[in-house]
């Protein structure tokens, strides 16, 4: 299972890459070095993990791969566009990201700063055509989910409290990482259980799979940031330490951190326990997500 | 009738701002620092001509106010985030905006920079909710029209065409004023067209209304930039020729613009004949909003 869950994640990035690649606009025009910009970043290496899951969730669901691909695609914009926002200098600035240059340093600042608007409305406008999905009203709610994901109360939000850095207990980063990476993973989920019509049993079982995973993923890089080799993460490293920021590993220590982890990873894996068989691929999919980071 | 035109239009702004206070979220939270950066700048003194237009072009229409006052919301959402984003450092390096510190100076950078982010995310929430139209083929299609005015085909491609200030010729100039501020202006008419279901005739005689409007507004902006009073204007003066930037004024001289633009004050008003009287006020807002600026 692990190496096909390696080979599924791979080919939906490509798959992902290449519909990105025929959705952004082309780099022509007198405003080319933003497209330009823009394509660097969307289309540049990225592990397209949250698509990945747009695609697999969907495919438990049985539903089409055309309009699944489109709105994995408008999830990455956003997520690339919060990634170059996110490294500019007036942020967390960061040089490096998955090892090249960010955007603002391959680029300028102001381009950078455009090059992630923009990628924000290309979300939007990928998402309500519609060869996303055939229902307008399907369209319509995945535009909200996505928008309310991103914004004050979601990752704009989260990043604003990590700016801020007021946060002394765990209950504290929880609520940080659940609004600043969590509701972007979580809607990785949301957007097939909006476009399959599922229940609130569905619905609800995915999201605690998807809060569970979002946290994981928080405790591992957490561990990375205080432990990790910065050439293999491609970014700098022991940033929360430098900073004095409180995380996970800061707050329990590095032991604690990964026992907690540990117990995470099979309650999270237990959240799909009602999907059976059909889920096994997603199931297959937290170990190899989370332990290639490990 | 131009004493009930600037009732018209001091009413609907004062509607806009009124459902603007009940549509973004509210500052609390840890993250109230963004909640507020995004009143200030959404909520804070502007002239609201977009969703001026929004309402008034509706009402022509006889749509209903609820829905229309949405669009008009989301629009200026979009409107503040590029004001926010635009006046930066990196930008255009911007400290007052309508006689106020900007963004980034009343806060800081990075709150600026996700003010803008979560604007932009709002305005498309807002439209994409049931509220904002019953028939969500329509809600898609706004969402659709409001990204692509917004992006980098619209307004933030001809920012980047200002940015990088390559235009030695009236064409030139000309391209980057239709995206970077005619695209948005056209979208205020969009939106009640697309809510109306209207047809191809009317849509195309709003959309050379929208057009020649919007050119005439850019060339009072640059006749203003010449020769404007900085207290007036709440902003810098001069800065194009400071920076060795064409502009209407720099290429033609003030007085050809001004010639030019008296010819395209009736060129704008005749787009509106087919309309009959039921246009008169967006006819008479014409003046008003030209001469205001004059």
């Amino acid at each position: 299972m692990a190496v096909s869950v390696e080979r599924r994640v791979a080919e939906a990035a490509d798959l992902v890459t290449v519909a990105l690649d025929e959705l952004l606009p082309r780099a022509d025009g007198p405003e080319s070095r933003l497209t330009e910009a823009m394509r660097y970043a969307a289309l540049g290496p990225g592990k397209r993990l949250r698509p990945y899951f747009v695609l697999e969730t969907g495919r438990m669901f049985e539903l089409e791969e055309r309009p699944l691909l489109r709105a994995a695609c408008a999830l990455e914009c956003v997520h690339a566009y919060s990634l170059i926002h996110d490294d500019l200098p007036a942020m967390d600035d960061d040089d490096l990201r998955h090892g090249r240059p960010t955007v603002h340093k391959a680029y300028d600042e102001a381009t950078a700063i455009l090059a992630g608007d923009a990628l924000q409305a290309a979300a939007f406008e990928i998402l309500a055509h519609p060869d996303s999905h055939p229902d307008a009203g399907v369209r319509g709610e995945m535009v909200m989910r996505l928008a309310s994901a991103s914004g004050a109360r979601g990752m704009c939000g989260g990043q604003m409290i990590d700016l801020l850095g007021v946060r002394d207990d765990l209950g504290a980063v929880a609520r940080m990482q659940r609004m600043k990476t969590g509701a972007l993973i979580a809607c990785a989920f949301e957007l097939p259980l909006v476009m399959a019509h599922s229940g609130e049993a569905e619905r609800h079982a995915l999201m605690a799979f998807a809060q569970d995973l979002g946290l994981a993923y928080q405790i591992i890089d957490d561990l990375l940031d205080a432990e990790g080799d910065p050439d293999l993460m491609g970014k700098r490293a022991g940033k929360d330490a430098a900073m004095g920021k409180a995380n996970y590993v800061t707050l329990l220590g590095a032991g604690a951190a990964r026992e907690r982890l540990n117990i995470l990873v099979e309650q999270t894996k237990s959240h799909l326990d009602p999907f059976g068989p059909q889920a096994d691929f997603l199931r297959a999919s937290v170990d190899f997500v989370l332990q290639r980071r490990n």
